[in-house]
């Protein structure tokens, strides 16, 4: 909670020491879980709990884009499960071999096994037409939702529960099976539940399909690609240096 | 970190209870800081701890589309003022009166003001042409960037560190200034420094710009606008409930 390096020219507004490295143990050991959903039931009080976490992200002139829609009727979980893996097995076409072979032997989703099912979707109008910080840029929708879905994801981390967000399908396939308006656009399945682990690395990794790329390749200093300068250089040993948290990677 | 009702079938991976309070803490508390940001340098090893959970966000495919340029030149941060004052001002216009004068009248951003800036960017070709989970939905590299800054701000808030997220800019003008490659899309401005305080309440809201809408008005049941059956009946009441943090607005 105090860092005696810091003076005390501010007010110290950090967490708790354990309360700030809860929000760091979420973050690193959260994983994107794909298998190996457990059947136990997530109550709702949980499920509540995870969904207000979602609704209290922030939102582009606090449009609120956001919908979490529930799946609760099996033949509407099948409705997703075909479109998905009809999806799937287009994309491997794409893929072409070896690396078709290698991504139809990945399981990517959970649509039938993880006890809880949430389609989320992005309503672009609401708010109206004109939304503070979203006129010089339409993503700012996509961004907020992206923004829940992240807190949903940490408050499941930090209730034990596993999540995967699944984006293989095609929107207009999901718009007809959960009847969403034309301008309405899912943007993720998430499959949910209780896990027997959180992997410790991450599934495309382990199955060497990509890589954590070292952090100093993504920071620059005042341009694109501009790594110099005593600023520079007083930053960039350490960004890649794993000693602050056990769970680093 | 246990809870009775649960039963003992799965293994309890929830956080520690303090940790896990942690989470929440941080998600409810975390404001988007626009003004009133204090002189007060942060730490080299603070702002890498932030990058680095940045760094740690789920993407889609592995694909870690970010990148995060830290502006250090004053003349840089100058030019970037002033190109988010153009866009602000011509906000302004598309607002009409009396919203556009409202919005003038507010504060929304801290370019100048705040310790650290820190231009975020996606590269939308990063990890080849065909990455996993993004055949089919060309924004998954939006989806996992805004997840890097939702964890920046999560972690920034746990060390008590305010945050600013501007999208207030017209592309071409950041492209130009950060001398961003054509494909390269900048999709925020972060501001960050210490703060006096975190607000009780987003800005948006205390200025009457805009309100925070009931949660049971965003979840549906098994399709668009559904809002019936049991499973509805048994968590409708409670997801506009208030009780389960101090913090809950």
């Amino acid at each position: 909670m105090t860092d005696p390096t810091m003076g005390d020219a501010h007010p110290d507004l950090s967490l708790p020491d354990a309360e700030r490295r809860g929000v760091y143990h979420a973050i690193y050991t959260r994983r994107d879980i794909r298998r190996e959903f457990l059947p136990d039931p997530v109550p709702n009080d949980i499920l509540i709990r995870l969904l207000k976490a979602a609704h209290h992200a922030p939102s582009v002139g606090f449009m609120q884009p956001w919908n979490f829609i529930l799946i609760e009727n099996p033949v509407v979980r099948q409705e997703l499960k075909r479109v998905v893996d009809k999806e799937r097995r287009a994309a491997a076409i794409v893929f072409e071999s070896p690396r078709s072979e290698k991504f139809l032997s990945l399981k990517v989703e959970a649509i039938l096994d993880a006890p809880v099912l949430i389609g989320v979707t992005i309503d672009p109008a609401r708010e109206g037409p004109f939304v503070l910080g979203r006129l010089s840029d339409p993503d700012t929708d996509v961004y907020s939702a992206s923004c829940a879905i992240m807190n949903l994801w940490l408050a499941a981390r930090a209730e034990g529960i596993g999540m995967g967000w699944v984006t293989i399908f095609r929107r207009e396939d999901v718009q007809g099976i959960l009847n969403l308006p034309y301008h309405v656009k899912p943007i993720g399945l998430l499959c949910l539940g209780y896990v027997r682990e959180f992997p410790r690395k991450p599934m495309l990794e382990t199955e060497e399909w990509a890589y954590r790329q070292p952090l100093s390749k993504h920071v620059f200093v005042d341009g694109w690609g501009k790594q110099e300068g005593s600023f520079w250089q007083s930053i960039s040993e350490d960004l890649d240096r794993k000693d602050v948290w056990p769970w680093e990677l």
